[in-house]
């Protein structure tokens, strides 16, 4: 399944409707090699987070790929229940998938991530499109993380954009500012995808028909699910149409788009309890001169993209169709 | 002196270079009556500003407006000596004007603030360009404030764009976030004019030469003074120019330009200790779908301008050398 040009990824999310887009997304492209799945509680509770992933990975013929249940609850307080007014209640807009004949993973998302590290030394690419709770954990449990993994893409935050969940914070990140603090200040390579690039991109009704209509369960149900998806965002955007933040993150983190701006600059998250919680604090005052460099900085904060992301994200997703016919062939499988 | 158009204003300023292109901008303005000024410790300490301030009025045949002096220090710790790199040690870009014959008045800011007030009920225009102290003591001093004034116009914050003095705070506010916490609080109308605008709207070089060309000593000292701004300016947008942050809230203020983009939102300020402590969080979420009403919201927020400003800065500033031809035949003033 590897080609010579792939990278292992672990994928850490919440799934979510976005996060089952980019689930698909990572699973079609042959630059990527998922070895592992960690879920985290964000649009829904690390549990069924957890079984989505399961039933899309049954979905698309890949059942191999372990998925480990992570943190049900954040650094400070408790999982306040999710976003079932955006996501469904079911996490993946009420789509029904089948049950999965694979089992959870003996060890928890961070252990994942960790184990991971060290098999794949130096190679291992991170991407994370929850909150940051399991990768503070692993961060914990092996010092050595940063040194072990290639990099980490994350979504989450807003920079010069409007938060989502408070004016100026974004969900995955106010779910869990502690952790967040704790994975921005570790010596890595960060690829923050924030609302500014998400927002930006956005995925309109006749992208939702072609996933509809390729004849394939898993575009079908991922175009079931963006119906849902579509109605929360119609109240944003004022039509129907969706807001693409992971797999956005996904594709960045693949290398099948690339960012045309996305200064290196110092990222703090705000962990008080003051208006701006769980606020990525961005330090770009170098705007006005093209983002002079920064000593120190580790972190690339993605603010526009080169192209248009979303006819190719519906290409990605179309060419999953092709490459699981062979597996689905084994798989009894029925998208409601 | 007060024609049948015009407001009493109250303006409060820590003079400043930018502060002084905004005090000419009244001056010159036949919309506005300058009624009395108050000076803050901001870009130079409220002593110093308040000479500036009586030197300018001086200079430009207005020494009957009164001026007093207003806090030092912030409610927060103490003043800490203000932005010489910015406004040079004298706040005025090392200029030298003439030393004022008037007397500082016997009141405070704050206490001159809630007089003319009360001298002026339902029409007082207030327009703040420095940190919020006076502002804000004159609130404790008369709580029937907001009902007593037309509006208050604020140069400050920043909402979407980033901040100035750290990532995403602006100068004016974290200076005094306490201050400027209890004047957004307050039950009035609020135009915030915040970088957002301000830094879009460059004056450049050959704006500055149209001033120093224009053969009387309000212009000529202006464009002195702004050589000195300039040079701060270049290591931001790497050529001679500058932002117009305090003469465009005046030009705001008075109705010489309007905004295009203002939506009425909530605002508040961060008064943690956190990476946001001096950030105005503005709650533009409605960015996506031209600003949705916010019910209860008391401020417009200034994005985005109708026009061009620098023209329009440079026309009313040079009308004032022409209205002032008379006043200056008595006045022994001389600008290096």
């Amino acid at each position: 399944m590897t080609t010579p040009t792939s990278h292992p990824f672990y994928l850490d999310c919440d799934t979510g409707i976005d996060d089952a887009l980019a689930l698909a997304y990572l699973l079609a492209s042959p630059q990527a090699d998922v070895r592992g799945i960690g879920a985290v509680s964000g649009n829904v509770s690390a549990a069924v987070g957890a079984r989505n992933t399961l039933d899309l990975l049954q979905l698309a013929g890949h059942a191999h790929i372990p998925v480990a249940v992570g943190a049900h609850d954040p650094q400070a307080g408790a999982f306040r229940g999710g976003a079932p007014h955006v996501h469904g209640a079911n996490g993946i807009g009420e789509v029904s998938l089948s049950t999965p004949a694979a089992d959870l993973a003996p060890e928890t998302a961070a252990e994942m991530l960790v184990r991971l590290a060290h098999e794949h030394p130096g190679t291992l690419r991170v991407l994370a499109i929850g909150p940051l709770t399991n990768i503070a954990e692993a961060l914990l449990l092996e010092p050595e993380l940063p040194r072990l993994v290639e990099g980490i893409t994350i979504m989450g935050g807003a920079a010069l954009a409007p938060g989502n969940i408070t004016a100026v914070a974004e969900a995955n990140i106010a779910n869990d500012p502690e952790a967040a603090a704790d994975v921005f200040a570790a010596d890595w390579n960060i690829t923050l995808v924030p609302l500014d690039a998400t927002m930006a991109n956005v995925l309109e009704e006749s992208h939702r028909q072609e996933l509809l209509a390729a004849g394939h369960p898993v575009p079908q149900a991922l175009g079931e699910m963006l119906g849902y998806y579509f109605r929360f965002y119609e109240g944003l955007f004022g039509r129907a149409c969706s807001a693409m933040h992971d797999p956005l993150a996904a594709a960045l983190a693949v290398g099948g788009i690339k960012a045309a701006v996305a200064p290196m600059v110092h990222v703090a998250v705000d962990t008080t309890d003051g208006p701006g919680r769980g606020q990525t604090v961005c330090d770009l005052r170098g705007l006005y001169l093209d983002y002079p460099e920064q000593p120190g900085a580790r972190c690339r904060v993605v603010l526009a993209l080169d192209g248009d992301f979303a006819p190719h994200l519906v290409e990605v997703l179309l060419s999953l169709a092709e490459s699981t016919t062979a597996a689905l062939a084994s798989a009894a499988t029925s998208p409601a």
